[in-house]
């Protein structure tokens, strides 16, 4: 018997995979960037973050360095973004599923959240026009690509169609994009905010692409918003982490962002093959989605089988799951399960979806 | 003409000195901390922080490491406080006059903020007495040693008082301690917490004793507290930063910091005789606090001399003065000016002292 079948297998939260974390080269870096900056890394600073980042995240972008906020991780920037765009009572919408902490954050911040369900290729268009009739959202929140949970990404058509709606009803929508580099297979998108730069403001951050522990999250919006959000960010915090800010830069400006990005694909993508196949192999009565990238497969039950019962029952077999019912801010939830694939090594894949299935069966058949 | 007289000097935030922070030192621990615990500071970690240096600072308060709470600096664990501990519309007790910033966050959290007139040995306690009658507070807010800013310590017998007056009326105090171990002279009073450690809860941070870029705070306080202030956390955050967390232990473990304090020690010491010995030289007709450590010297100024009024003509004369009106949650304080000294050679101070004083001897003329 081989030490993975004693072992408890993890399929719950979206972190990236340890063993590919580039210490080494944090430790040059920070020692590089310490050396360079560290009387301002090290001082009190303007809210706002370390103006090289902004300039490099500006210069990507197309925008000024005004334009872009530095904060101790994206989800920190939801939180001012709701207290900037959001008056407790107000409706955003999220695609149903979505990301369970910005459903937390927004009703934190006394937001009624409405979920637009989610399609293979993005939100229920359709569904979107019907609501914004109704509720009058002041905003859209949405992960086009490579979903959170689901893995699903927005097809151009969409992307286009929400777009339109949005300059209509003039309310704005957040992109969140921590996946967006992690495309394993086919071409990228246009971004929302290439589409209307006006009404999109984008999110994300280095956690999926260098490391989560430095809290290094980003935010481009219209100058007014980005002002507003820097105000509340002084009054919470007064200087965001300088540390991570430095070593993002550095990493960056020494040309090693775009190489460790490929050694995730190399590290990822057969990762999530192997979780494609399991799936084929173990649970063809399921469905699920099939992304090009990012973290997570979606996955459907047979009609009947229960996601929290097969959670539960999963604890049996050593397989841990995610809560589903946080990703739905209004419907249950109850037939889905969110598969991350990017920290588990291909065998444990196998191993997990094994679990899973005999788990599925079990129910099934009672 | 020597450049000094050509410089606008800047007696307003309470900064540390830049040419302090150890670099090199800091550079090393960096290597070292991410060589020996990398894989978990490069993490997603639960929001509680780092544990390793929780473990350091519980043993030095004397509690159990979950009673210590990591945030990226002591201002955002006060947000979280004042939403575990503050319904809106509750009362909350500052010194007046009190640290401008936490005033902010008491006020964004909906919380009745009410000033307690400090006097030179702590706030004035039938003041208090009286106040607590009328406004039932649910917590009471003291930077005991040293005060932001007036660089008052409360003396033994008002802390007496003021736990007893707590114990009595059953409320929280949240004692700030950020500049306790900048003591150049005279020797400790004990803290509110040994005190009474079930109705005090301790914030502090590294940001004056090792720097305030890498955002380091801590909060002691009873477990159940510490729990909902990390859920708080986590729905905020998820993760603090953990580089930041990482390298304060391993400057405290390697027993570096004993010995940074005891350099800040000779660095401030001469700046705060400085001050004092220059308001004696050019200002005494004004009356100032005479703290033994610390940051900051609190000025009144006399009768008649408006302080807005003084920061206003002061920049005819090359000085940038705090707006004083901040620092007061009910008053007007329109004599008090903060004097910081730790960021500014004794030349410089002595140069500020001098233009503040002209400055007031002429508005006094007028």
């Amino acid at each position: 018997m081989s030490d993975i079948e004693q072992t408890t297998i993890k399929l719950t939260r979206g972190v990236p995979a340890t063993e590919a974390f580039p210490i080494e080269e944090i430790i040059a870096c920070s020692a590089t960037v310490l050396r360079d900056h560290g009387k301002t890394l090290l001082q009190y600073q303007p809210a706002i973050g370390f103006l090289p980042l902004r300039e490099i995240i500006a210069s990507q972008a197309g925008v000024t360095p005004e334009q872009v906020v530095l904060s101790n991780g994206s989800i920190q920037l939801a939180a001012f973004l709701a207290e900037v765009l959001l008056p407790p009572g107000e409706a955003a919408f999220v695609e149903e599923p979505s990301y369970d902490r910005t459903i937390t954050t927004l009703r934190r911040a006394g937001v009624k959240v409405v979920g637009i369900p989610l399609e293979d290729d993005g939100i229920d268009i359709t569904f979107l026009e019907e609501a914004v009739k109704e509720h009058h959202p002041r905003l859209l929140y949405l992960i086009p690509d490579f979903q959170n949970p689901t893995g699903v990404t927005t097809s151009l058509a969409k992307r286009e169609a929400i777009v339109s709606l949005v300059k209509e009803h003039d309310f704005m929508v957040v992109e969140d994009l921590p996946y967006r580099r992690l495309r394993y297979q086919g071409s990228d998108l246009p971004t929302l905010r290439e589409l209307d730069a006006k009404r999109v403001i984008q999110l994300s951050s280095f956690s999926k692409l260098l490391s989560p522990g430095i809290r290094v999250g980003w935010m481009v919006a219209p100058v007014s918003i980005a002002k507003q959000v820097m105000q509340i960010a002084t009054d919470t915090y007064i200087t965001p982490n300088m540390l991570g800010q430095g070593l993002a830069y550095e990493f960056i400006h020494e040309g090693r962002l775009e190489a460790n990005i490929e050694q995730l694909h190399a590290l990822y993508a057969p990762r999530l093959a192997a979780m494609l196949n399991a799936l084929s192999q173990c649970l063809p009565q399921a469905s699920w989605t099939k992304p090009e990238g990012g973290f997570f497969v979606g996955l459907t039950l047979p009609a009947g089988v229960n996601s929290a019962r097969v959670a539960e029952k999963a604890k049996e077999e050593k397989l841990a799951l995610s809560n589903s019912a946080g990703f739905f801010a209004n419907g249950d939830g109850s037939r889905f399960i969110r598969l991350p694939f990017c920290a588990l090594r291909e065998e444990e894949i196998e191993e997990a979806i094994k679990r899973l299935a005999r788990v599925v069966q079990a129910i099934n058949q009672q």
